[in-house]
């Protein structure tokens, strides 16, 4: 695909450099919108998904939940697996999972994952009452 | 409000336990909800919004919509600020903005800071077409 190896050499500098920027997600700085030129090769996707589920606050079935979902961060190519609560009252929302993966490729392994597409027929659609996915890409 | 010294000690420990927890939301592990138990105080928020702008995608108006968001990043309280783009397709929402308060009152003061108030009057409320707030705390 790329025969030129000076070619080669640029793609590679530039794959460096977005794999630099997935590493740099986490610090609490400002990313420049200026950095955004460039292939979406290699970019991180952060898959987040707010839910509410069936079950009452606090109640057994809703640990039971939560403690199956943690299945889902020992698919490869998960990262940053967070459960976490959500707390804004301008959503129906009580709860939130947050994962990232290095590249498209690797967020369509977990999709395609058996641990996952269990958890979604076996858990998910009959104990989650509304959802919403969103998934960000640095800019 | 704790006469007892004993008491005192075991909130301080408490507290510093929450701390730690803060510190370490970013780190790419799965957190038990078996720690959840304790006082709400001092939790982490992380505050996003999904959005979508008025202006044409990749027009200079949304350039400079983002760059005028930046300046949130510089209000007191503000930790790990993000501009972030929004990949899924599940929802119609372009952008997301994502940053971490240290606990309910330096996100109040951020809501209640002139640069955040001017930025949505000025900017948020005639630009953005739609918008969704979900916060988040540790489980």
């Amino acid at each position: 695909m790329f025969p030129d190896p000076a070619t080669n050499v640029q793609v590679e500098r530039t794959i460096g450099r977005l794999t630099d920027r997935r590493r740099s997600v986490r610090r609490p700085m400002v990313r420049s919108t200026a950095a955004v030129a460039g292939p979406r090769v290699g970019r991180m996707i952060r898959h987040t998904v707010a839910f509410r589920l069936h079950h009452a606050p606090g109640s057994a079935e809703e640990q039971d939940f939560l403690a199956a979902a943690r299945a889902l961060a020992d698919v490869p190519g998960v990262t940053a697996f967070e459960q976490l609560r959500q707390t804004s009252a301008k959503n129906d929302f009580s709860f939130g999972f947050s994962m990232e993966f290095a590249d498209q490729a690797a967020y369509d392994a977990y999709n395609d994952h058996p641990v996952h597409t269990a958890f979604v027929a076996d858990r998910w659609v009959p104990e989650v009452a509304d959802f919403l996915e969103i998934d960000y890409a640095p800019l």
